[in-house]
């Protein structure tokens, strides 16, 4: 019986250009070069508009890759999914998350729902589409393309849809001036939450987690809709969004499993645990024997009203650090005390994605069976 | 039989010049303005050598109590011990906590240990005095003065003890230079970070939890020695140290309890959640009948060796934000969220305050009783 | 013959706080707090929403001018126009400057144009009025007022605007949803650029400068439209423009003159110096005889087409900085180094105030005759 | 007769990793990559510890050079001296300079002294080393190996050394603490500032400025110890100090030559115009016929006193912006005024390089003969 095996690989990395974690497991036959199919990472940029660690280290993952995969560093962008979420505010450690994926002949699987991704792309946006319907519905269609590339059917399967998405610079405003259009917004920082609450609607469209009849108006007003899977991310080295659709499937082979919760707001560490659980894991130290944490995914924001459970908050208004910041290193130390580890994916911005100052938490396990 | 009241009021606040809530309780008669003996505050200003909303907030408020209180705003400045800590990063909500003492004739009052609390201070220090010996040694000796005037006699009575202490800036190291002699720093905000270190160690010799040999040079760089009870604050607006113990006293006729831990590191849940225990008290959110959260008063740091349970933190290394709102915020994010409030106290700068990466963290709960 | 006196003292400050320049030439009789009309100062903060060193800059002075002035404090913030610029980067230094203004029975006055001023304000704005041809309207009429007030009749006697205006904070814009209505923007630090973009305006069509058909869309985006004296600072502190007119008149028996140039950019030396010629002085160091620098007025702002002079510039993709920061350290760099001095007011954020880029550039001497 | 020919070429970018300028002048025939000895860069990083986009610039540009050079991209970054300087604040442009060298037979040269350059290296100092007159030596004599191969006998004809030097991290300290050794300082960003300071009075000694027996204690204490001609930057990237040094020599072909003054304080304008008129050059618009800007090398820093011509500045107590952003966006706002360009080479930190809070600041001018 011929199915898909998924590895998931967390390595810590000393710098946004150090790719000589993955090498190794490369050198040592762990990772199988040709098996990568996308690499999240964590690096240590400000997260923000002139955040250059993102694309470092997409370009030394492509020039280290190259060789292993006789192709240019450009082909490398092109083949495996890149998503670097800067920013590691408080406790948050650098890291990469690699997914690989190959066909393997297993003649037992396992008979439960293992950990499946899939993968695609829109086409390149103008920059007047970013943060409108257009991004919208073509997001919605990748996320499907992506589904079934993963062999998922259900969207209950779904349980983690990451999407790299463009944002606006000064160059691309002045593009679709000169062609007579208006950008959502001339802000370049701006720009990074309609292009990230667009995608994420796009989400909740494809799973059915909202109707299809999204206004560009709705995009970062009618924060009612969101999905509770979706996790955009919005960098200035691409025009597109990638999407990255990670579930469970009975046609997986993998060792790992995949589960998710939603956080209501920023200090919900019910929302935290009740994710771990899903995954058979609990409170750090986490003694259980069977299984172990591999990585958790969550997206945190600033609450839009500017209160937490009717404490006022001073993030939307600090001219100092972004909104992003404080929001990634409040939700980070929270994540990072009940998981035990600093090295999780905690990424900011999180409009439409989850309920209004929440966001999606998922976790995946490495079962030992 | 004449025993002490101890009344602890929690206070949000809408700006650092916001003094409406104080004034609304006296206004009510909740506080009787002349039994006030400390404020505790968070600001919103970012904690370092420039913030001014300390020194704004003290401002204000002695302009709002000289009245209430038949005194010039300095005299109500040199009465009432005010600590502001600036820096609200992250969930964590801007507020005020007043402490209030008063003699009572109670004719029954609770058996057990209640709240007590106690002050003094130092003399004032000179710019080369600070961070050094001359600190350690005027600090414990304050430490045991307030302890009298807490009512406590045995140090493990004693629960908190935060202390507000001096900075260098540009025009104090010059005066220093005047005289001939260095300081011990030339920058203002590592001053801030040496005043803190010396004068947690001044709590360490007074309570015993270290010898009393302690060196200049042990200051910032011994940091198996510290106190597990000390929170000390530094601010450009005092050349003195300012004592404040918080304990627990037979003698004390307070609906108030207090309890203490010592999170091992910045990631340490199992601390908070024990200290939340100690005054019995459980996770967010807090069911129990007899008792309600008042505050939590907490320090944090980012570990002087770069790491947090093994995997690197990017604190220390960032020019953009300074570490002690990475580290604020971080852990502001997980008491937040084990407690169910961002209103909590936790300021930022644990040298010698519990160990190193680590801090104390104290809780206080009020009793139906 | 009766005529007005107009006097202008700049006072450096040693903290936001620091009334005891003001107080001291009060105190000599130099300054009679009676005739303040007007105090413009640079204070230390980021000049960004949360910075609150404007707010405690006017409550000292306010504090401090209550007795002098046998008024409350809230008293004194009604009689005098308090316009506080936040930001001192780079070499810029905090200082006040105090504007007076009285009758004077003058035998024998200077026969040319002297320093005038005159102050107005506008009604408190609704937040969704912001921005938008409300405020425009209502600027341009207030404008007119302060202008009568100041002995003005020619627009080509006013040589600075300085205006006073609100932002919206998440309070202001939820106010406005509750109501059924948007504001311009969401977000507070871009709510500054707005208010101030419409208030430039304001003085541009009461000035002639434009047509009075502006219309709500062209605020922010038509920078060709523009105002060659104006000067708009917001602040969070009130909900009404303030207007003060700084400009020339036979009626005047000041000692004071001024003058004024465009910047047409951010590198503009020749402007610089053209401003300083056009009250007879020149390149520092200043060895002019009978007259010497008070002070100077300045705009600054990051070019909106993201370069100058063909070079592109980082500033407003910098998410650590804000573009307001940026540009007014480099401005007040380029003002100091002509003028020979960082005690000068160069306030961020100069949206229709001078072409895309620039801003005006006013400056006053005191001649010794 | 043999002379030696040096170009100098600068080069805009539109980002940190961009090689498309210096690619397109390589495959014009303008730059033979065979010559070129070094490139110094602003990029627009934070210039503090975790500016990456140093390393970034140069891993891009090796990776760019080395099939052009025939070698790895590791060996291209031994051939060619790269000196990045982080921050573009304010109106600084990020941009490459190239400097090449070859040598040429030249029947009739100018007479004249052109521009000659010329390198060296110091050996990897130990993290404790840093700061220390281990670094100040062994540069020292790296300076004269430099001179040697720039030609150049007297000092006086020495206008500009521009040195890359190290910094300490985390995992640096750690090294020497393991080794029993304490380093200079335990902060990272403090370091840099040592690290720039030593090798500054290591350029002092070598030209004769000081005298040879500076000590450990010396360095950031004695501020009338300075070099005129220094310019220091300190990266993560090595552990060695790279000595590049510009000045002028008969044996040169060059079609440029180079002047320098020095900055008494941040707003020296009169030493700019010196500077430039040492080219023949004046005030922007240059409209100097037979030469033109090539570009301006200056550093910038907080006066360490606190004020700049008597008036205080508040770089030194700014704990969101660090103060080399700050004096970087001033000084770059002063020179860019002056030279009409803010595509200029200004770097912060300028310790022991000309004297307290002043510069060096060096022109480059192209002839046309």
């Amino acid at each position: 019986m011929r199915t898909t095996s998924v590895g998931v690989f967390r390595i810590a990395t000393i710098g946004p250009g150090d790719v000589s974690g993955l090498m190794n497991l490369i050198g040592s036959g762990t990772i199988d070069p040709r098996s990568i199919l996308a690499i999240l990472g964590k690096t240590e940029g400000n997260g923000g508009v002139n955040d250059f660690t993102r694309e470092y280290a997409v370009s030394a993952l492509c020039t280290a890759l190259a060789p292993q995969l006789g192709l240019s560093p450009e082909a490398v962008e092109q083949r495996i999914a890149f998503v670097m979420s800067g920013g590691t505010e408080g406790v948050l450690s650098p890291h990469l998350t690699v997914f690989t994926r190959s066909k393997v002949e297993r003649p037992a699987g396992p008979s439960d729902k293992r950990l499946c991704i899939g993968m695609a792309h829109t086409r390149d946006f103008l920059p007047e589409e970013l943060g409108r319907s257009a991004q919208i519905t073509e997001t919605a269609k990748a996320v499907q393309v992506a589904m079934t590339d993963a062999g998922i059917t259900d969207p209950a399967d779904v349980h983690f849809v990451q999407i790299k998405c463009p944002l606006l610079t000064s160059e691309r405003v002045a593009a679709a001036n000169a062609r007579g259009n208006k950008t959502v917004t001339t802000s370049a920082y701006s720009s990074m939450a309609y292009s990230r609450g667009a995608s994420a609607l796009g989400v909740a469209a494809a799973l059915g987690e909202i109707g299809s009849d999204v206004r560009d108006e709705d995009v970062l007003r009618r924060y009612d809709l969101f999905s509770k899977v979706a996790s955009t991310s919005s960098g200035i080295e691409l025009m597109h969004n990638v999407v990255i659709v990670l579930g469970k499937s009975t046609s997986s082979a993998s060792e790992f499993v995949i589960g998710h919760a939603v956080m209501e707001d920023a200090i919900d560490a019910a929302a935290v645990v009740s994710a771990l659980n899903s995954v058979g894991l609990g409170l750090a130290p986490q003694s259980i024997a069977d299984r172990e944490l591999v990585n958790i995914f969550a997206k945190a924001e600033a609450s839009p009203d500017g209160s937490v459970r009717g404490f006022r908050h001073t993030m939307l208004e600090d001219t100092d650090i972004s909104s992003t910041r404080h929001a990634r290193a409040a939700v980070g130390g929270l994540i990072a005390g009940l998981a035990g580890t600093g090295a999780v994916y905690v990424s900011g911005g999180a409009e439409h994605q989850g309920p209004a100052g929440g966001g999606p938490v998922a976790v995946i396990a490495r079962l030992s069976d």
